[in-house]
């Protein structure tokens, strides 16, 4: 079974737009924020993350947008990785509204556990997934 | 023939990541104004937008990304309207970096044209597109 | 006494910038959500804001940048109203990293109690702030 | 006589907030673009900056708010270094509205010439700024 992460975030001033919601961008830095706190749950802490020089750079994201929280709502998304593969993966993402569960957004990105060659800013390049980050997330044995 | 919009952006620092490639959500800020911009192009600038009521609020949005501009570069957003309903529409995106021509993400958005049931705050209706929209941005006649 | 008010934020991954330090920015959106959170905290929850039709437009902030937290460092907002007109005030704060208390930043904002003269969107006046804000608040006694 | 940088920025929907003005935030964001295009003016572009190691990490900065612009209104931000030590400078910007020339907002970042010990993430150490910048941009002949 995937274990599930949960994040929660307040709907701040400037996350809404001139119309009054959401602005659609705060939903994609919640699933990325979503995603490193998984990461830090199995384990991989940003501090560990540095210092062994891993990364998780993007192939694609996708939300869909149910309704809008409005400023000052509290707000959980809720992680699991879906799909497993040697160095990529796949983390679905569930926004809802904790006053009453209400949905808000659904959405994915797909990831690549990548290795700096030198340090930050250095060419990226993916590696294995580690058996332990899979294990922390009730990956299937393969 | 879909009218195709161009806008120019340029990587800024704060749009990047530690990892020293563009944080993946100003490709989403990028392709917000970008639908904003051919808008403009179509006769409804900001402006109008607000003077008749209208937003554009998104049902989904979705991107892949190809290789990462690095700060500085220059950047061109193409657009167009891919899907025409009634009163929701979907735009096509293309991130080029500007020097080479090399590709950098491939998104879509998928929006309804709206109008404020009483001012910007206020709930949102769906409404028809404009005739002038789709005419000016290459529709197919219906 | 002034009344404190205590925010929890922690540094996520978009909020660094490629040099792998704090993009400073984000302390303006700290600033700006403590300053939201103080007025809550004091009786005016976002939601009543809205109903009561006010918003706190900034005529000026700044801020002192001393050290800077790392990806993953959870940061307490410290922040109290340090001066009190009329109808504007200003807010001080400071950032602390939670784990051994290092000051990270220390900042100010001056703004005006304002309200919409006809919903959000609309031209802003600054009005008397309420009573209850200066009490909630801890304010001298005028 | 400093020499004065010119950015063109325009504000786009996700750079305004509830209220339907300014979010005060990206005038920070485009003080540090402006400041960033001023050192490429004076030969130091984010290619040369990245090769050469270099970055320019802010000690403080400030910003008043003089009026706001709307949505999709074209700015102008012009930017200039005010004062000139070993290592550290102050950089002044002014936002201009560019249709009328309105002032929107002063501001000023106060920032260090600093070296990565070790690539981009290592920490950082002032070094003397390069004759060659001081030179491009009018710096008075110590």
């Amino acid at each position: 079974m995937p274990v599930i992460g949960r994040l929660l975030r307040t709907l701040d001033w400037g996350d809404c737009d001139p119309a009054g919601i959401i602005y659609y961008q705060t939903y994609y830095r919640w699933m990325d924020a979503a995603t490193w706190a998984l990461m830090a749950q199995a384990g991989f802490s940003a501090q560990r993350m540095r210092t062994e020089q891993f990364t998780l750079p993007l192939v694609s994201a996708e939300c869909t947008f149910l309704s809008s929280p409005t400023f000052g709502d509290e707000c959980e998304i809720r992680s699991h990785v879906e799909l497993w593969g040697r160095s990529s993966f796949t983390v679905q993402h569930e926004v809802v509204l904790v006053d009453g569960q209400r949905p808000l957004a659904r959405g994915s990105e797909s990831r690549v556990w990548c290795r700096y060659s030198g340090g930050p800013g250095t060419p990226l390049r993916g590696v294995r997934i580690p058996e332990e980050t899979r294990a922390a997330l009730g990956a299937p044995i393969a």
